[in-house]
């Protein structure tokens, strides 16, 4: 363990994470990832607490992934579906926020579609005095954390899997590949992944990364790099991440076709020939097969942690979920 | 505890509450209230027992309340869906209730738009000799006894945490204000505060506030009043109870305008005054904001006893599922 | 117990379950259905296994039924559902199927509308090395194991409770009647009470049950006959299993109308005279009242074991997931 404690009550961005946060979290889903190799793969870790995963946004993967995690820690678990709520009667999503905090809940995992709602829930509540915890499971194109911190347990992991820490990727050359301008996922790695101290090259199309992204960059310089074609990127990289494209982009016109996007900034074998003989390709799912990645590299297990990155989720979650639920000092 | 055992099988209405049974719901509850105040929030009183919550029209508050109610008494529970259903196959909802109870189902939480369903369920079960119990969560405009009976605790609590009791509301004035026509909380007040010695006054627009509203009050004179409009109502009150106004009633020419509504019986720091100066405000929720109440007003914690609603939900439906489901007299 | 134990590491078809597999699960069932009957009905028989319900086509019964079978072995549950879910975003269901075995999911109970997906999907994970169990919750017109066998372990069990097994239907005259054609539920009941000993009749109009079904007894002889009028497979049946008439099959033309269908191959009580005096009727649900049977007949307990056959269904799936997830041998 590092010679750190944790401090923070909820996990909203990785903006302002510390080198000390980064390798908590990873060493703290170690240990839960040891524990899910047994039989008995629950922990009474949270007994008692309830988690209330408010999805306002519908998603099921990345529900059921929370969801998983905290039952495995003994937590009581609701869900929120927006279909069937009081949504449509009017209500705010504050005011929803504020029933599950009132009926009792410990922890909530929080979803929507607009950026910077999380974080103004989360605020809202600290300031009407609760010591509930919110961790942001997506808001808008703005963040995704809990994703880039299981990108980052996958990557550590296959480092050194009893002592994932970011130092580990001192030096690494990493790729993130794709639609960047409107991915929470890409935007909350380009903070955990340029404060480990590799080097991360930016892919796409024009359309798709503004330079306005290389801005995130003056003040670590040599960290970070844009590209729009893929081969500088790929080149010596020792992990390629690529990111899901929306099909919706081709009807903003900002894409020509999935054809002429897989032809130019597709993932395949051949073009993994000029990257480090063992890079290893992420992807946060689900994919596109034939589109950002070829199907055949997608379910080769000797390039692809698509399915590890699904698997470290779990140890992740249980991670943040125990940090932010267990802890005394940040009550 | 008073001195009294529960009998009662069901929990279909408020119609023939005695007192003894309201004041053995309030002791129950205020014991689960302290269980709720401690780290681990489970006991494991209906281990073992399924509680099936069938919304046959939909709801997450409410089912969210029953649902972790259950949880934190150690049941297991299932829910039902109206959307994917059997119900869309032509199953009649007896035959889902019959198919639910030969699942194995101990107790079951039904919310129905018509008034009477839930009744005519718990009879043709009776009658086929099960023992499952039955507690009804709504049925259309007729009764929602589990949220008067955690309006009466919230009530109680604030004048006596210890030892909540309906006495305790005797010579106090509660206004309920609003939609009363539509109202099954409403209704299923009504029977409640009338039974506890207090002074009851209904306040609305005649087109929501029809004047057999008076017939209940017959055989308890100098107990409950009929005002159409809100003054009189709000003078000297305790109490404010807000009922939520469907918007639909307006297009059914019920009401002028969401503006109207709110200008002549939308509660406001301003009408207050005329009330006693300790008055609290409640509403069953969701809220819409600026049209009941004023925003400000509905989060002012000197005022507002709505979060607390929320909060005594879950007690409360714990000790009516507790009492339900652990009598030994019922069966 | 019979001298045999449980290999099968996957339950997609009955077509190849041997006469021991049978009498392992119903003698698995019994055991379980005892357990059902104590106040305390869960056993920790899988505690910290994970099943996920993989329900690609909606449902609310049988998955719920799975479910609570699943929660009274303390496994823990997910639940996917196709509206909310990636499916929607371009999966394939292979690749939703993979997300979940990365969660660490131990069981998968999977339906969907299309002929041996399931299978497929089993076939696919095995061949990637994992060892997760999969159990076909009903793929198109083909199987749905888990329904034929709650129905033998109900007919079984009303002969023997204490020794449910195959041989007690030796001699016995067993009707199905109704759409055979499209029901996935009468060809896996096909294959199990034809290996029972028992005489099997299928009984509905020509357009719903074609010649072919004849060939399924070419290798039991005297085993399997074909009637395209109810009588003759009334006549001196120990039971009746009337088949779900799925409404749209007459907007396909293939029925001439609800009323006609009932006429010639509804069950009553006047068709029931020729039958054995303890004759029983069983129906999987949900019943068209008053098409595939006369609604007081449903009701009548003398002749109905349509609720047994819920009641068994929670026995018989608990003993599907416990020979499935605790076997040693089978990994």
């Amino acid at each position: 363990m590092p010679n750190a404690t944790w401090t923070r009550r909820h996990i909203l961005s990785l903006a302002d994470f510390t080198a000390d946060e980064y390798d908590i979290v990873l060493q703290t889903a170690a240990s839960f990832q040891e524990v899910l190799g047994r039989r008995m793969k629950k922990v009474p870790a949270l007994q008692g607490l309830v988690v209330a995963n408010l999805f306002f946004e519908p998603s099921t993967r990345t529900r059921n992934s929370f969801e998983l995690a905290a039952k495995r820690l003994s937590a009581d678990t609701l869900n929120f579906s927006p279909g069937s709520s009081s949504l449509t009667k009017g209500e705010t999503i504050l005011d929803t926020a504020k029933t599950y905090l009132a009926m009792g809940t410990d922890m909530m995992v929080i979803r929507h579609r607009q950026a910077g709602v999380v974080a103004s829930i989360a605020s809202s509540l600290d300031s009407s005095g609760s010591s509930v915890r919110i961790l942001n499971a997506g808001d808008g194109q703005h963040q995704h954390p809990s994703q880039a911190l299981l990108d980052l347990f996958t990557i550590c992991r296959l480092i050194d899997p009893d002592r994932p820490r970011i130092e580990l990727l001192e030096g690494k050359k990493i790729a993130i590949v794709g639609d960047i301008l409107h991915s929470r996922v890409a935007r909350s790695n380009i903070w955990s992944l340029t404060a480990t101290g590799a080097e991360l090259h930016l892919a796409g199309p024009p359309t798709l990364l503004p330079e306005l992204f290389a801005e995130q960059g003056k003040d670590r310089p040599g960290k970070l790099f844009l590209h729009w074609n893929v081969e500088p990127a790929l080149e010596n990289a020792d992990f390629v991440m690529t990111l899901r494209l929306q099909k919706e982009r081709m009807t903003d016109s900002l894409l020509p076709s999935l054809r002429e996007y897989h032809k130019l900034f597709g993932i395949t074998r051949e073009r993994l020939k000029t990257c480090k003989p063992q890079v290893k390709i992420l992807h946060p799912g689900p994919v596109n097969r034939g589109v950002e990645i070829s199907s055949d590299l997608m379910d080769d297990p000797d390039f692809s942690l698509i399915s590890q990155q699904v698997t470290s989720g779990i140890a992740s979650r249980m991670a943040l979920l125990y940090l932010l639920g267990s802890g005394k000092n940040n009550k």
